[in-house]
């Protein structure tokens, strides 16, 4: 984009830290500082104890453990202490991958309340700019005197995805409108020239390709080097391996070395 | 919309009920033939027995209710038993207002899985167009051989909404990709002059306005005789009234006389 050809000197994340206004961002930059590490792990199991036991073998090498609650299969409120206890031993924070895309009056409800009480435990959700800032009003009235946040989707890593043009634009308005709340975005490619904004980049893989139901992958090189993301999320690439702590291992290394590349643009 | 202005006859409930090709539509139209009502009740509550008791009462009144199971504070399985016992006892669909937005393979899991096995008890979802045509896929591999359908979020009635121009052609346009399981939109106006697809019109009330996360209203007649609703969805304001009963008649009796209106024209 126009922004990225105009951008600043690169910072380190410790730099970052310190210059960063939102407190969420600069504890997010920390942790990547201290771990050398900008890998998000995006656990996709449906079984608490398997989720758990994933997070505490992988946690050290991690920044952010991305969950989808709403497909564990035993889910109680156990868990979210359990998943806290292993963010305080493991120092990363925990995003519940939501993508709230409702009125502002709906997805303060579905954030707060329910089964799920995502508001307590998750630092980081996401939402879908779609419904405009009603989204972000509403779920920031529930997070109100709390340290949270929310990204927006602004593209996607999926075929065909309408999150493009104009809308990506919108996406772009909404989360420089409310700069308390949104630290940053889902996306493709660099948005804002702005290290308030967290840029982060799902489908990443060490082998490029697809799944049969649209996904689109592209590696850690290219998510970070060519498109800019500051944290690069990865799923598969590290879960169905015979290795997974390895394969952690090898993420978080290319994603630091591509980061280390990064700063000498 | 040009298709509005170029439409065919209308047809009545019970030609559309004969001519529809998706048997899940067929249902619809037999239930709003029979029951002269094209109201969705909104039934936005917090807890089960409240839930199912004012389903109850204003049962007899609605073609469709449509829930958001993830605000339910007290949820288990046997709430969606009741639930069904409900609609075979009253003659409604079950929508459940989940508005799905990620990837295939991710939907996949949210609509069978987790605690609340969507799948299981709604007839009707909805989702996002917005990852492309995979979230469809997705949905629709986990409905194989079943009666369900989708909606698409084509339009949202909230104010600074990204759901416009090329999005709303995007959604229309994979609609009529996947007519063996989107049955229709959740919008605003008429997008395609075609009875296979069910438009349902959220945020009605009879009295005009707003709230303050942006939501915006309007009455029965726009929606249906201005903007070519088939159904309308309707939450506040029959709920927050004294007497949802009579305030369901009037709504019911409202959309169905706006219905007779317009198959004048």
């Amino acid at each position: 984009s126009s922004n990225a050809s105009q951008k600043k000197k690169p910072q380190t994340y410790k730099e970052r830290a310190s210059t960063c206004t939102n407190p969420l961002v600069q504890q997010l930059y920390k942790i990547m500082n201290l771990k050398k590490s900008n890998l998000a792990l995006s656990v996709d199991l449906q079984n608490s104890q398997q989720i758990l036991q994933t997070v505490d073998k992988l946690g050290p090498h991690l920044c952010i453990v991305k969950t989808h609650v709403d497909i564990i299969e035993d889910f109680s409120p156990q868990f979210t202490t359990s998943l806290r206890d292993l963010a305080a031993k493991h120092n990363f924070l925990i995003f519940e991958d939501r993508k709230f895309g409702d009125i502002g009056k709906t997805v303060k409800s579905q954030y707060e309340g329910g089964i799920y009480k995502i508001s307590s435990w998750a630092d980081i959700v996401n939402a879908h700019p779609v419904p405009g800032d009603g989204v972000i009003k509403g779920l920031k009235e529930a997070a109100t005197g709390t340290n949270k946040g929310c990204l927006l989707v602004a593209e996607m890593s999926s075929a065909g995805s309408l999150a493009k043009s104009d809308y990506t634009k919108g996406a772009i308005k909404m989360a420089e409108d409310h700069k308390d709340f949104v630290i940053g975005f889902i996306c493709q490619s660099r948005l804002i020239d702005d290290y308030n904004f967290v840029h982060m980049t799902p489908g990443v893989k060490l082998s490029e390709g697809g799944d049969s139901l649209g996904q689109q992958y592209k590696t850690p090189e290219e998510a970070i080097l060519k498109r800019g993301a500051d944290v690069i999320i990865v799923g598969s690439g590290i879960l169905a391996t015979d290795d997974p702590v390895q394969a952690a291992i090898q993420y978080k290394e290319a994603g630091y070395k591509a980061y280390e590349e990064s700063l000498k643009n």
